[in-house]
């Protein structure tokens, strides 16, 4: 199998401990983590060769990113080494009717500050079989966006499968931005994931026609948008993935997949959360995982679906769950008794 | 805005780790808390100025105590510092049919022991706009019971208003004797925050006619109830709380607000807990800031009953959610969505 | 009230913090539990003598198992002491859709490598009321599962009443091999406490005929399984258990109980679970209390009904309620109100 | 081997984490100890039968002062259980020049309102082969004064050997006090351990004349003070100790011990310190195992001396250390070789 | 008394537990310090009023830093609330040969992007009696060196007390760039606190002819070198430090205090370090204690020098000691007994 | 470079906390380690390729100890995976007088029990520069002795360079034995490293006539020494540690190599202790990387040294130092500044 690399910015996560509100802490629980980091991992843990890019300063704080990835088995030999911080968000638990509370110190991290030559894509991508990277990396610089535009392309070039988590921030860039930055992108890219909104809002799917369920699309909603996207940008694959939040410690989750013509729907998961970071991350290296290992449609929706739901029950950013584990849920294995 | 002065004892909490038992413990959370302090640091939170007036040791984990104060913004300058002992209560979390447990070790505090005339209340309410006590401070002692008359006489006098949160507690004081203090302090205070029970109980009001749902008299009998102690009292306003525990891990929260002839009523609120102590004191704080900042009788129940659900979500006594936190779930937004 | 002497192996549990996954942890919380370890610690903290026997390590991980023991109350006299290691078993808390996960390292114990003579019978029952062991003990070693048989024996002969818990576990042994077994232990035991499936399976009950609801044999269905036991192996009383795995974070869970002719049932309690591991055994310790204090039927299965469903909130193996708070939740009071 | 009984309060141990000032602290460590209940746990530890006798609420952290001390096997039977609350100390380690600091919250408890006539020496020291207390009990009230001169007569009575650790705490009682209620006790005392400076000031011994080095007496005014004190009070045996402080993190130990008109030395041990709390009781226990077990003057001086030198290397109030590991120390191993 | 007023950078520290190093760490000890900030805390403690004043946004963790100077009295109305991040640092603790390292997270944080013109000064210093700086202030940038500018000269002219301690950082700004803003800095300062090695390097004083003691200079020179920064800046006092690093565990410190041509010294301190970082803070503000209350330079430096080594045994950068624990170790109570 | 390659088994370590016991302990701490993994990851955190050979289950637990090293930089693709279980110690952090101590549970590991045939020597060493093994490995098992008896003979057929740290346990197996085996292995070995006792008993070597210092051979003895075993085994380089155990908190440490008829002597270190597992390890690793980056035989030791004095201030079995800062000791600078 061909390692997949992934692209972007990996940050030093730091959160109040159980339910602690940040002005309680006297302990940050230390973990580092960021989307594309997160699929990698994912892969890995998988069975899947991955590796992983981005660029990190050389000091002790940067190494721990690194040795959190290479734990993990994910290579870290191209990312590259320089610059003076590391991005870092702080994360507050929230329950019930408390939301979760992300604050980011990002600017100025080795990577934001990066140059886009500093990334040779002909040797990154050399040997390598998929290119995975989100709407996060282009957001976090001008040179970024370049860089990634440059990978997409040797990626075509190479021979290389492009998949792209949409994932749109507000924050970060404007949808204006977003709009123009991701569109460039968009033509290089085979497989995409995303949830509707940001479908409708970045890629200009017009589905309003259709009804809405749950407080998401219908199936044939979903079919229809993906048969636009498909249309629009001819990828080969879209997944659309379906979010019900019903409180800070309660969240459900179901998934579109559409595949050679056909789209697969996962069945709807009810999940109590322990950790809801990294969750769509965990969505989205379940259909790399699917297509990479040539499961159907319906097998790598249920797959991906599963791994999201599960990854709810881990804490930290990355999905420490096993091929067999996803796959026990993803067959019906979800009553939770205990294993010996 | 002049400042809300608050009265009454703060105790060193003791709790083991999680939900782990007594006999269990070899690590004790320390944090401190009391109904009034609670109040103070919520209005603090809320960026409201606020005192509390209590007696403490001048020792260590007496200084301990007032830090915890400061650190949230309450003026301390007001508390009188000497005696032995911190009031301390140990509290183990419950979960599911297993219920929290409270073993109170506050016998001969500092406060407890204090005279009367250690508290200058003129000294203390001059330039303050707001009194607060509830109904433990004059279960304390019987010096406390006279110190907390001569506050309110002396509050009516500056023209101050006085809140009581009733608050009775069986293991302080009889039902006699209660009815009997209490009784003496109603006439001199201008807002009632209690349960139905207590109010039943303590104040002898009749509702006996009005239905019952959800284990809480209907939305006719709170309204008849606040009626009638407006006419026995001269209330200025009354607020009716309504739980129903469902476990030790759910709680359902509700409640009536009357004022100005008119009786607005909250939604109700389903809370996962993470620590309910503290959350009527969250109530309460928030109809002082409803009252104070000059809301609607509607937008103050609201405020009030959503600061009551949001501490269920925070560790501690304290209520550690800004008035902004506490809006946006009074205006709906409870879905918990992470906030980045 | 004369002591109830336990058999079987207690071993160090070793699990991450909170719900950290076994290749997150530098942690391990520890604690030392077995299912008849476990019985006896309840019925100590019910008030009733209990005795635990096993062979232990005389090094300081061997003692701190004792301990463990002593430090509830139980005796640990007639524990042998030698031998190289305690069996160790690692668990994961699982929730949501991710199940707990356990991987025993129970081999080559001190207990597995024991010879049954190093148990002398007569000497450990002398002065007992009661023995009991459930059917891991017998699966650790053909030695264990011949001291087993010397111990019921030795009981019939001294007149003391023997309960046995059936627990299969496949991984310890082949179905045909506990069949065997636990066939010949069967006739020596007075009190037999199991699940459905493995009195089905172990004892070769056929009560196929019967309706099932909740994925549980029906009421007539026990009360029938209950009544062919009796019969078949003159037992004086059965409790038949019925759990259903919501999730790893929620069961649910009720009993039958079978004495003089009669079935009594206790109501299902469903659990939010804190640690789910020991519900069983404080499900037969419950049997055992009800038993030797002369409850009635109906009385037994609630009382042994609510230990086991407060178990679920307890960490650790052992059930560390008193009588007074498992009566309390037998007779209705799980709403969790805060015990001030 | 005839059980030793100790009398005495047990305290709740609260004790910021680390080197953590009290003002820092948000978790405190849980232990329990007392003078004579460190005395029976290090007994129990060297396989000597012990026990406690105090008086102890009923509630579960009166609870869990037993249990600490039933899991190191000393024997709580004897303890009366009732009153409210169980005595506390807070403790904040200190380091190289800043000292620990203790603040006691003790007053109130239970065993210090206990009435004399509720411990009844007859039985409790039915079978007892040897008492002990300290000068602390008989300082908590006027009550525990008169227990225990009833229990001395009582033990005098029934031939049980009768050993004091004089122990004067200034904050508890006047040095006039102490002089006459210790005077008192002193004739039934067959044992008496204490530090230098206490045989001066409370039973008035005069060894001005001898010479001091180390900032304590020479070896010849130890052993006039020995013999004095024989002579004025009749001890069968007499154990002086001789600490010098060089910072909170490091002491000097050495002592005397006089018995058979012979005067035995300790070498001086030079401590790093972990905990020094209990090290002197560590030093009583010594001297009871070395007297009850036969050893020589010096070896029961050696082992009593390592015995306390290797407390200050433990946790907590208990010294768990087993009379092995202090004889290899009293022998000279103290170079701390990993012992693998 | 007028409260002093500190100026600076104070900062997010972070912090493996214990001993371990960076790369090691899953927790993050949190607590906030910065030189300024350090000064102010130690002066809260010893009873004196004092105002902290720097940039921090208006986040969750600037408020926690907020929050940490209001828990110990520190008043923080005149912080300008803003800007983006706040500074962090890194800090690893050593051990015998293996130093602390820290690594510095402190660029583009609120106060070092804050223009001067952001800080009042008329109305910051108004009723102020004593303004404190550190070199480190004006080296954070070019703006924060014209806000210290603009403060020592408003300073000046409302007759607020100017102290400064010169503390160079290399990291920070060259040497050239120092010398030329300290220089511009000295004229307008009153009270200078340095090392020699600074004093040297930063305001070329030349005393390069005096001997040297333990790797310091002699008193003979450290007299000289005050004598010659009162002739060339006209201070109204000069303290010197003089440290001595044996290894990461182990310092010594002494110091030198001029006032009024007199000359006065420490003694020297021998520190086993729990935690270095803040204690020239400390001493700095015993300096300006022993001047506010009117202390005797002798016994002035003797204050100081005790606070700076108390420090070494203090958890976090702020000097957590009362201003009677520092007498008794300037008075010579440095034993470590045990305070009961 | 080309990889060494280390052979032997890595056990699963679980600690108390701090300086608990094991019987107070109800945390372990938790980490992996054994001898020649710990010289890998020194190795790896030096910047040289390493590679660590063992058999692991493939269960989490054994999964955990891959991601020890990988995280650490090691290469784990040779590891064999299968077996039941993992082998395990206990340590337990001794203090001054009070000496660590472990207690093994390694009996019955996957690795233990693993055939010799299942070590693949010439695939494992083919592209190797180095096999390391120490004297532990071939006392697990005769199996394991016969592995490496075929991978020294590998080796030396392959021209890899072989060391040896001769580290002879007598708990594992006799002296006889070892010397029986031991004795086969020296004549494949190039390098050994050892201390002076090892020497003596393993190998047979005589330098009675030699002076002893400080407890260890003087200069002359160890030069004797490396030149007699020169002779007799014809190794390339030998290195002969001398520890001085003054408690178990403190340590001295020095040593010599031979190499090219030269020897050279390190200083010697006094280390206040952190962690002393491993320090062994970090000195042979020391030796490695001075042989393998061609430094001379006196930078060679003084790096070791440096290195393992460096360990003692490090948590856990690995050396988490870089080279850099291993040279920075190395050339005398150990006065523990902080670096900023």
């Amino acid at each position: 199998m061909k390692p997949t690399v992934t692209f972007g910015e990996i940050m030093l996560r730091l959160e109040p401990e159980g339910y602690e509100r940040f002005v309680q802490a006297d302990k940050f629980g230390v973990v580092y983590g960021g989307g594309e980091a997160n699929v990698a991992v994912s892969l890995a843990n998988y069975g899947l060769p991955a590796e992983f890019v981005t660029k990190l300063p050389a000091h002790e704080i940067g190494q721990s990113a690194v040795n959190a990835l290479r734990r993990y088995g994910v290579g870290t030999e191209k990312i590259v080494r320089g610059g003076e911080r590391i991005g870092i968000y702080f994360i507050e638990k929230g329950a019930s009717q408390r939301a979760s509370k992300v604050i980011y110190d990002r600017a100025y991290s080795a990577v934001s500050l990066a140059k886009a030559e500093e990334f040779d894509w002909e040797a990154i991508l050399a040997g390598a079989g998929w290119f995975h990277f989100s709407g996060i990396t282009p957001a976090v610089s001008g040179e970024l966006a370049k860089a990634c535009l440059e990978a997409v392309k040797t990626a075509r070039k190479l021979g290389v499968t492009v998949s792209c988590d949409l994932n749109y921030r507000s924050k970060m860039w404007s949808l204006d931005k977003a709009k123009e930055v991701m569109g460039g992108l968009m033509p290089y890219t085979d497989v995409l994931i995303a949830n509707e909104e940001h479908i409708k809002s970045i890629l200009d799917i017009d589905v309003s026609g259709y009804a809405v369920e749950d407080s998401n699309l219908c199936r044939e909603g979903c079919a229809a948008m993906a048969r636009i996207l498909h249309e629009k940008y001819g990828f080969q694959a879209a997944a659309i993935t379906q979010r019900r939040s019903i409180s800070a410690s309660d969240n459900k989750f179901k998934a579109a997949f559409w595949q050679n013509e056909e789209t697969a729907f996962s069945p709807q998961h009810a999940m109590h959360i322990v950790d809801r970071v990294g969750s769509g991350d965990a969505f989205t290296a379940g259909i790399l995982y699917g297509m990479q290992t040539g499961l159907s449609a319906q097998k790598t929706v249920d797959f991906a679906a599963a791994a999201c739901c599960l990854k709810h029950s881990v804490e930290g950013d990355f999905n420490l769950m096993s091929a067999d584990e996803v796959f026990a849920l993803a067959k019906g294995e979800g009553s939770g008794s205990v294993q010996r």
